[in-house]
């Protein structure tokens, strides 16, 4: 895919995640109120700034039986701005800051704010499992299939390509928690143990429950513009890339088992827009919607070899305060941090910029100048990914 | 909205629309292959030209369970190109063509697919009201407002304010199935007389069935493409204008129940952006998904002084033959071509594309050279207006 450059450059300037959680005693609308104000006061900016509202989201129609989201939120805000919702599963939130970025820079609009958010724990598991299945492939669908059985198969793919163990895995469910810890908007705020991931009841094997993203409700919100000289804040992080690749739904279709090819496109494509390579990026937050999900998001972002992630994230390379090139998942990922579904994507460009600006606090990587955000949907039909500069 | 202008321009270059109605042996994987399959027959491209895929639709993931409808479609149409869905209520289509504009504009995509797409006829009509409330406030649901009512309040003031009457907008319904009968994709293909429409079941005083738009299924796509020079196809119709606009989702937020301001917005901003006046406009597919609504749109887009919108659809004003200097609805409209609402939006710019390169057949307004599209979601919470020129 060519790229033709425009002049029109787009920069992060606000960002905001809520508490990721079972927040039982919020509703969405008061969570896209926090996260939302939040953002604008961040960036330094008023509601008559804000040309354009994008929302990421995938259940509220199925579980709430709300769509129309882009004009409920843009009340809700009282922003009455153009808006719209972006839907891509899982992948709704980084599909939403792709449509913003894009609308920048074309011209249309010159400062947005990006809502990615999702309410899952005011519904019966069951319901919000069926629901999300929604991302699935009909024929998955109609066998029973659920996302942990279908990333138990790409872990056992993996497993018998590479030799990769349960405890590979595991050592990426203790990184994250580890990491949460560190993060207080993090659903966990616990550390585990190689053996406690082991330990844990089995979903799909060889997936046990701590190798299992939560069920979370969250908001994040990023506030983009053009307009760097009319914006006094002086905390202006530069999207360099946003890519986006598809591939089929259903894993039965797909050539390879043991990566996911729409990540691999969608990283090559954003690192040529970005001018970098793999090894310039410094801090990364990847879809590790389930433990297998890092180890094949590091092998096809090529932040490791083929079949070399496990060991890399096993010896503490990609740790804080262990890590030599890269960290990822400092905010606790999808794992550890939380899994509001479309609040997903949107927050981890808010933890990239927070990285990137030297505000992450305690869970702060060291000199990141450069930064990756990679968010999937479904088991890897859709994949996101952009990159942040200094 | 100040708009600031790149040298990427936007051309639709190819359009199609399958059959519009009740079609029970048809699947949406069926209705989305034979509409982008056409439209790329009828702009010249193959698949290796399209670079993004942008679908419009609301109602997949409520009815059917299937979300996640860009890399769903990518992978039936053999695209695998980025791609995502956008909805918001029955403007879906409409912003769908936006976040493809949007897009090309940003020197992101070259040439993109819009496919608006509903399949609401396999599902129980019980099922099917439930869940167009979606588009509606949360209000509005838990009172049990259904769409006509709301209208139908639109048209109490309306008919209080301006002493619009039952058969002002029965001459609605009887101008659109008067175009639909020429054109062989509308649902209805049979001409309707003021009488029949003042004798058909009252729905919503004083709506009446013939003054509601169907339940549809049908899809539409359009190629939209910024490379003149590379595609062979010499029916090029450009997109001068594309502007969004939203609104409280709920009536009783609204400060007038005789306009949609939503549509007032989005309008003014399309003529700014493609410099016309509303009288240089000369054709136009407005979203008459109630005959009140079509009346509402001729006064919202200044096709007519408010509260005289009425008069002119009845005086023939703007029906094909006998209009003077514009046309409305010559696809049939919403109410006569039918609604699956997230094709609606995409087969007004069909329609319009068709009109302006002079290929519409025998519902051809003539010496048409500008024409506008203008897709609403809800009650008005979102507007989309469209504007090409030849």
């Amino acid at each position: 895919m060519k790229h033709q450059p425009t002049n029109m450059n787009v920069y992060v300037t606000g960002v905001a995640t809520t508490k990721f959680g079972e927040l039982w005693d919020v509703s969405p609308r008061q969570l896209a109120r926090q996260a939302v104000q939040a953002a604008m006061k961040d960036a330094g900016v008023h509601p008559e700034h804000i040309k354009g509202l994008f929302v990421g989201n995938m259940l509220s129609g199925m579980l709430g039986g709300q769509e129309h989201l882009g004009a409920f939120f843009s009340e809700e805000l009282e922003l009455f701005v153009p808006a719209s919702k972006i839907e891509g599963a899982c992948a709704s939130g980084g599909l939403a800051v792709h449509a913003a970025f894009n609308s920048i820079r074309s011209g249309q609009y010159d400062t947005v704010v990006v809502l990615g958010i999702e309410k899952m724990t005011d519904h019966r598991p069951e319901d919000v499992a069926t629901a999300l299945m929604g991302a699935g492939s009909e024929e998955e669908r109609a066998a029973g299939a659920t996302f942990p059985g279908l990333y138990a198969m790409l872990a056992r793919a993996h497993m018998r390509a590479f030799g990769t163990t349960e405890e590979d895995m595991a050592a990426v469910a203790v990184k994250n928690h580890f990491h949460a810890g560190k993060n207080q908007n993090a659903q966990f705020q616990k550390e585990i143990t190689i053996e406690q991931v082991m330990h844990s009841s089995r979903i799909a094997d060889p997936l046990k429950l701590l190798d299992c993203s939560p069920i979370s409700d969250g908001a994040a919100a990023v506030v983009l513009t053009s307009q760097k000289s009319k914006i006094k804040n002086q905390k202006f992080v530069e999207v360099a890339a946003s890519a986006v690749a598809t591939d089929t739904l259903g894993l039965a279709q797909r050539k390879s088992l043991t990566e996911l090819s729409a990540t691999k496109r969608a990283g090559e494509q954003a690192y040529t827009m970005a001018g970098v390579r793999p090894k310039d990026i410094h801090v990364a937050e990847v879809h590790d919607c389930f433990t297998i999900a890092e180890i094949l998001a590091l092998e096809d972002l090529q932040f490791a070899k083929k079949g070399k992630a496990a060991e890399a994230i096993r010896n503490g390379e990609v740790t804080l305060g262990r890590a030599k090139h890269i960290v990822i998942n400092p905010s606790g990922g999808l794992k550890g941090c939380g899994h509001p579904v479309g609040a997903t994507g949107v927050k981890q460009i808010a933890e990239i910029t927070e990285q990137l600006r030297g505000t992450a606090g305690n869970r702060q990587v060291a000199r990141a100048r450069i930064g990756l955000a990679h968010n999937v949907g479904g088991s890897g039909a859709t994949a996101v990914v952009h990159i942040l500069k200094m």
